[in-house]
């Protein structure tokens, strides 16, 4: 949907799923060593939230689909407008394609973490291959349109190849906590950017139109993209510090003698890493 | 061709093709650990089959070649027509050597899978340079031509170009699963795209025409092209569920105790993976 | 700041460490078996090099925000003019921008190696991230200006680009001399030619005006950045081969047998690499 | 120099190395498993044979750089003509920087292979950035020219960039047969494609002029290029098989015992690369 709404919508999607991996994976490096300090640090824990995710995705995606096919100015399914001879609300339907894939990226979700048929690194490519098909639909989304709002969807595309490139390498590194938080940080960007879209392009009553051809502004968004990706950078770092601290502080609390073990091994991988 | 028949043929070569990975790959994974299930599983069984797609490849690619130079309206292998002092049916011409790379590819699988002078992965590599100069080719074929006829053809460079990325890939990963289902996809993409090429630029007789210049006809096949996709991944999904779900059946009913041991490997190849 | 200093201030600090950069690798490199020469070449030492990076890069991006800000042309962190309903000195609060994500790879680089709480790849990372930041925004930068200007820019974002690549490249294989070096020829390349550029756009007082419109000059200017890279690569290869002459004569004096041992090894290693 | 000549030098510097290379490599994959067939297939020999390499590139670089300068047209080391206030001959001055770099990676293969102080990796690292400079100058170097003189040195950068890509590779995969003879096949393919250059835009004496804005010509010579690349292959395919078969037929004259050991050998190495 053009409008606010339909921005924020799935602006407040990602920014939920950027937040929660924002917890899930500094909570899942700090445990690595260490299985049984709280249940959710498990490796049950972990694969039921894996589930729990592939469903809330899905769930997400179904009401996004429903939502743009069955508001009032909708499709309603109907494709085709046989009447005008022409393709019927072509834009709702777009969007709708790109929720699919991300319902189908749920669905792989499920079966992956749930049965043990499907091979665990398909969770990894089907979302990489709907972050591709949304950007995709994007480039030849704003063919046309005025310069502010082709530049500001652009921008947006770097956010969503990025985190598909992301997605793609973990096929092949899977559970490197560098490429997780990597994109973590843009799916976060991604999030806060499609609500600054929606700010931008229909600012809510009472405020000032953006003039959609001043080079200005165009500069200006450029600079308040970076911006937002600063301070995705600094959520992600305080979620990360907070989480790394309580886990600590709960080791330290149950079992002084497996926290010293945890140190060691610790620092022993990251001179391993250093080599 | 520049009709129907010439989208059609190598559209029904790529179905074909991709049809066939779509159920060999689940086989051969499904089979990896245990050899005996029946032959098409064993590895001579896989070599076998791996000599005749390379036969097959290279009747197809001349049947091409052939269909492109001796059609009624072909070169008959002249290049230059010395009367009106220019080339000769440049088209078909590029259409050929396009088959000629696959008709190589098909030529090096049979050397690399029936001696043993090969190193195994030229295969992978000849079909990523095959599907590498299809994809160039097109990139300047289509120079010129009608808004929807450039875009038709542009959406396809995607699936072509993905796939040679996947089979370069597949060089240094030979046998990972996830990149030989995501290429067996984009096969079935390319193939399903062919044919819907052939029906917007050449519609059956009695179909209405396409304008080509209408911005809407272009939002609706790039939106169609995703639907192309989507349906490429649920025909593999099901493939997928039907022969690992046939091998599990077969594993049962022969040997009830390797089928245990094939289950507790598989789930530690998982968590290796996991890991 | 458009002018001299504007340029030749991130010069100079892009200089200064590729320089420092083409002395610290070699010499990591030549006391990689050998820890024990001197105090410099332990891992100790290293890791107090990489602290103290941090801090100077750090204090560099805060000078240079400090710099653009507060300039007597300067914005002084007023974004916008509501008197003439327009941005405020759009060009030092993007420049600011680019110093803001250096100066969080600096703490980043502090955080990682003076705690033990960040894995050690994210030092690479975020100057990856710095990079493409800078890169990115200059991109967007140099929209509507002359030629040479646009041109001269662009020769820049190579360099730039080059250098994220390598450093995320780093995230997957650290410590790789190859890579190190690499970006360290490419960070060399990046200072001086922010000089060059300097003096192209701002000749200093005497000096001719370049024609920004003129065919040559732009041709001129892209050889002249190759020269530059091969400046940078001399050099190199000039510490290199300083460093590795003194650790050699160093160890030679001290300790003889380790010596014979080191060659061994290294002879060993060599071959290694080249199976 | 934009001639004839200017083109069928460095073609030929090309075409002999690839020509080289299609031997060295198969001989050398040929020889891994026994070393001690013939000299030139042993370590030793094949260190001799880089350090010459390197002497041929660089005395190659060497003569291009002094034929691009001291032909009569040329600038004779002038860079800037200050009576017409300009520069000199920028064309050749361009060459000549493309010829410095492809000398020091000859100067760099001296030193990787006759030495042990430059880690092996550089030698690949240095082609790589010599090809990337060459593409590099290459691509902003046709700016203005006719259509097809500008496209048939467009298509020239998909093999630079290529064989800089392979290069790039072979840092961290050394010794990969495939990425050695897909560079070998490209460096033919260069090669060759130089001399066609030649040929269509300096026409033999009495041979007619192509007509440089002609759109059949462009696309005769997109194909002719894959043709060029076919051929390349073949010839490859043609030098492995013959120097397989000679280092086979010595091995079984020398040492059968040895032969045998070495197919085992050989057909385990195959069935690990398929797993």
């Amino acid at each position: 949907m053009a409008n606010f709404i339909g921005h924020a919508l799935p602006g407040s999607f990602f920014l939920l799923f950027g937040l929660w991996w924002s917890v899930k994976f500094p909570l899942k490096h700090a445990c690595r060593k260490n299985k049984k300090v709280f249940y959710l640090g498990s490796k049950a824990g972990f694969q039921r939230a894996e589930i729990i995710e592939g469903i809330v995705k899905a769930v997400f995606a179904l009401i996004g689909i429903l939502g743009e096919q069955f508001v009032p100015s909708g499709p309603h399914l109907k494709l085709y407008n046989y009447k005008a001879q022409e393709w019927d609300h072509l834009m709702n339907w777009q969007h709708s394609t790109m929720y699919l894939f991300y319902g189908l990226s749920g669905v792989v979700d499920i079966l992956t973490h749930a049965t043990n048929v499907v091979p665990v690194a398909f969770d990894r490519l089907m979302m990489s291959l709907a972050e591709f098909v949304e950007g995709y639909l994007f480039y030849f989304h704003v063919h046309g349109r005025a310069m502010l709002d082709v530049h500001i969807h652009i921008l947006l595309l770097t956010a969503i190849f990025g985190t598909a490139l992301c997605f793609f390498l973990e096929v092949f590194c899977r559970g490197n906590i560098v490429l997780e938080l990597l994109r973590t940080s843009l799916f976060i960007l991604q999030g806060s950017w499609f609500w600054q879209i929606g700010f931008v392009l229909f600012p809510p009553s009472g405020g000032p139109e953006w003039d959609q051809n001043d080079h200005n502004n165009m500069m200006f968004i450029t600079m308040c993209y970076c911006w937002h990706y600063a301070f995705a950078l600094l959520l992600l770092a305080v979620n990360y510090t907070v989480v790394t601290w309580v886990v600590r502080i709960k080791m330290k609390g149950a079992k002084p003698m497996e926290m010293e073990l945890l140190k060691t091994s610790g620092q022993e991988q990251e001179s391993e890493d250093e080599i």
